[in-house]
C-alpha cells in the first residue's frame, strides 16, 4: 500500500502511487518515461485517471468523500469504492465478457485499478445521442443481466450463501439512501435539488407532487427497493454505466450494488433506452430525421427484454436440479408446475421492471440528475416537448404496469404516445 | 462467566453456575439451602430450568446444539440463543408488558437467565386444549404484534438503522433454514420427517404434493419469507410461544427472530387459533360441547386482527412525522393519500397473514411437528376428522386469500367449512 491514509491523487502523486503497486506498474512494463496520464471522470462522484504507454494501460478510479458534481456539501462515503470493487469482482466472475477486469484495490485510498476500455469504446449514452446503432447491445445486456441476476438469486444459491452476502452489502446503505432520496422521494416533493426545463414543465412537476395514485405506486416500489433482497443488483444500470463499441459492451460503475429487486436493474436500462428514444426528435435535423434510429431503439428495447427472458429462463432450466433453494426439484416436480411458477416469476419481474424503469425516467426529468439525451438539446422549448412526452409515458407505465402483458405492448404504448 | 467453554448444565453444575453469576444469585438472595430446581423444557430445542426459593426465582434456558426432540442427528446451532437474547431485549424494550425480563446472557454457554413466569401462567396452547377463555388475549397479542412490528419497520425507522439490524439478524440463518424446510418445503414433498394421522389422511397428504396451484402460492410465500426484510419478527409465534393467565400474556421463545415479513407472525398466531378451533370437536363431551368456547375462539381471531389493525395504524398516525422513511410526510402530505397508502399496506399485510397462517396450519397436520390441540385427541378417526377440516380450510385460505376483504369473512369461512 502506497499511502497509510486516504488522500485524493493528482497527476504527480498518482505516478508515485503506481510505482509502489506492482499489479499496476507491471501493466505499463514499469516504464514511466513516456506515460500518458489523463483525468477523465465526467461522472458525479469520482476521479478517473487513464494511464497508458506503448506497453499497456489501465484506469484508476478513486472515490471522493462527497458528490463531485455538487461539491463537498453533499457528503458521501468513500467506502462505496469497496462495494464497487466487490461487485466488479463478483459480476466479472459471473459474466467476464461484459465486465472490465480488476487489477488492484486499495480500501484505504478508496481506489480501484482496472482495465482501460480503449477507443473506440464510448459511454453508451453518448452513442445514443450521436445516433449510433449497436447491433449486439440487446444481446450483450440481456446476457449480463441474466447471468448476474440469476446466479446471485435464490434460484441458484442456498439461503446460507444468500444471507451471508445480503449482510455484507447492507454495509452499502449510504448509496441505497442516495437512491431512495433522488429516485423515490425528491421528484414527488418540493426539494432544493429538483430542477426541470422551466417554465415549460412547471405544471408537470407540480402535477407529480399532487398525484396521489402515482405516489401510492412509488411507495410500493420504494418498499421493494428497501426490503426485498432478490439478487445482487448493479443499482445504477443506466446508459452511462456501460461503455460500448460495435462489438463490445462493458458494464462499469457498480458502486450502488446491493441485494435488491432485480427489476431495478432491468428497469434502469429499459427506462433509459426509452428516454433516449424520446429525445431523438430533439436531435433530428433535415439530413437525418432519426426515424430509422428510433426504430432501432424500439427494437433494442423489445429484444433486450425478450432475450433476457429467454436467457434467464434457460439458466433456470439448466440449473433446476442445482443448489438453488427457491424451487426445490422434489416439490416443483412436473412440467405443469414448473411452467406455472416460471411464468408467474417472469410476469412479476416484468411488472417490477416497468415500475422501476418508469420511476427512473421521471427522476431524470424533474430530479437532481438529468441526462445528456435531453440536456444536449439546446432549444429549451424543443427539449421540454421531448421531456414532457417521456414524463407522460413514464406516468402511464408506472400506474398501468400490471396491465402490460409483454414488451411488445410497451413498444406499442411508446409509439402511441407520440401520435 | 462461570465456564470457559460450552457444556450442558445439569442440576448440580447449574447451582455452581448460578453461584458465579451475581445477576442470578441475587434473585434468590444468594440462598442456596432451600432451592427448588426443576427441568421443565417440553419444547423441541432446549433445556429449561426453574430455580426458586422463598426469596425469589428465575428461569435458565440453555440451547443445545441439536433438536432435542429428534436427537443429536438433527444438528442445530446453539448460536440461536444469542438471537433469542437479542430479540427478547429488543421486544422487551418495545413492549415490556408482554415480554419477560432478561437478567443474564452467556453466549459461550448459550444460556439466558430470565423471569420465571409463575403459576397460574401456563402455555396458551394447553389452555386452549383445556377450554379456558382468556378475555384479554386478543388485546394483548394485538398490542405485542403492533408494537414489535411497527417500531422495527421502515414506518418508524431510518433505512440506516434498518440495514444495520437486517445484517445482524442475517446471522440467524440456520433457524430461518429450519423454517424454510419444515413450513415451506417438507409438507409439499416426500420427506422422512413428515407424518400424519394414517391411514385417514393418506390421500390428503398425497393431494398436497400434487396440487400445483397450492405449490405456486407456497413459492410466493417462501420467497417473501427469504427475501423481504419488513420488520423484526418473532418467527415462531404459535400458541405455545406464549404463557398466559386471565390477566397476563407473556411472549417467549423468539429464537427464530429475524427481519422478515410481518404477516409471518400475525399468521402464526391466527393460524394456530384456527387449529385450536378445529380441534375443539375432538375435546367435546356430553357435559361440555365446547360450543361456547368455539365462539370465544372465533371472537378472539376476529378481535386480534381488528385490534391489531387499529393499534398499528394508530402508531402509524402518531409517528407520521417521525424518522420513518417509508412514507415521508413531505410526499404523503394530504389525508386522501395517507388513507390510500395505509389501506393498501393493511390489505397487503392481511393477505400475507392469511397466506402464512394457512401454511403454518398445513405443516402442523402433515409435517414433522404436530400440535397438542390435535395430538391430545386419542381417537384417531375423530382426530383425523378435525385435522382434515383444518387442512381443507387452510388450503382454501391459502389459495383464495386475496379475495378476503376482512377478518369477518375469514370467520364466516371457518363457520361455513364446518357445516
Amino acid at each position: 500500500m502506497a499511502f497509510s491514509e486516504f488522500r485524493p491523487l493528482h497527476d504527480n502523486s498518482l505516478i508515485d502511487y503506481v510505482k509502489s503497486v506492482p499489479a499496476l506498474s507491471s501493466k505499463i512494463a514499469n516504464d514511466f518515461d513516456n506515460l500518458f496520464v489523463k483525468e477523465v471522470g465526467d461522472g458525479n462522484l469520482n476521479f478517473v485517471f487513464i494511464v497508458l504507454n506503448s506497453a499497456g494501460s489501465f484506469v484508476i478510479k478513486q472515490a471522493l468523500p462527497y458528490v463531485r458534481s455538487i461539491g463537498e456539501s453533499w457528503a458521501m462515503t468513500k467506502e462505496r469504492s469497496y462495494f464497487e470493487w466487490l461487485a466488479l469482482k463478483e459480476k466479472g466472475r459471473l459474466c467476464p465478457e461484459h465486465v472490465p477486469e480488476v487489477y488492484h484495490f486499495d480500501r484505504t485510498m478508496s481506489l480501484i485499478g482496472m482495465r482501460y476500455l480503449e477507443p473506440p469504446h464510448i459511454i453508451l449514452r453518448k452513442g445514443l445521442v450521436a445516433g449510433i446503432e449497436y447491433p449486439l447491445l440487446a444481446e450483450h445486456m440481456a446476457d449480463f443481466m441474466a447471468k448476474t441476476l440469476f446466479f446471485t438469486s435464490l434460484l441458484f444459491r442456498t439461503t446460507s450463501e444468500h444471507k451471508r452476502d445480503v449482510a455484507e452489502y447492507c454495509g452499502n446503505v449510504e448509496m441505497c439512501r442516495l437512491t431512495e432520496q433522488v429516485v423515490f422521494s425528491d421528484p414527488y416533493k418540493v426539494s432544493e435539488y429538483n430542477r426541470w426545463t422551466s417554465p415549460y414543465l412547471d405544471h408537470d412537476a407540480e402535477a407529480l407532487r399532487e398525484d396521489n395514485l402515482l405516489k401510492l405506486e412509488v411507495a410500493e416500489l420504494k418498499s421493494k427497493f428497501c426490503e426485498r433482497a432478490q439478487a445482487l443488483i448493479h443499482g445504477d444500470l443506466h446508459t452511462s454505466s456501460m461503455m460500448v463499441t460495435h462489438e463490445s459492451t462493458q458494464v462499469i460503475d457498480p458502486e450502488f450494488a446491493f441485494y435488491g429487486p432485480m427489476g431495478y436493474d432491468i428497469g434502469a436500462f429499459l427506462g433509459n433506452l426509452i428516454l433516449a428514444y424520446c429525445s431523438q426528435d430533439g436531435h433530428a435535423y433535415q439530413a437525418n430525421d432519426r426515424k430509422a434510429y428510433k426504430e432501432w431503439i424500439l427494437k433494442t428495447i423489445e429484444d433486450t427484454w425478450n432475450l433476457f427472458q429467454h436467457k434467464f429462463t434457460a439458466l433456470w432450466d439448466e440449473h433446476r436440479n442445482g443448489a438453488g433453494e427457491a424451487y426445490l426439484p422434489a416439490i416443483y416436480n412436473n412440467p405443469e408446475v414448473q411452467l406455472l411458477v416460471q411464468k408467474k416469476y417472469m410476469t412479476d419481474l416484468f411488472h417490477d421492471s416497468l415500475g422501476f424503469g418508469a420511476a427512473k425516467m421521471i427522476r431524470r426529468i424533474v430530479g437532481v440528475a438529468h441526462v445528456e439525451d435531453f440536456e444536449s438539446i439546446a432549444d429549451a422549448a424543443k427539449r421540454a416537448t421531448c421531456e414532457k412526452r417521456a414524463l407522460d409515458l413514464a406516468k402511464t407505465i408506472l400506474k398501468e404496469r400490471r396491465k402490460f402483458e409483454g414488451i411488445a405492448e410497451i413498444v406499442s404504448a411508446i409509439r402511441k404516445h407520440e401520435s
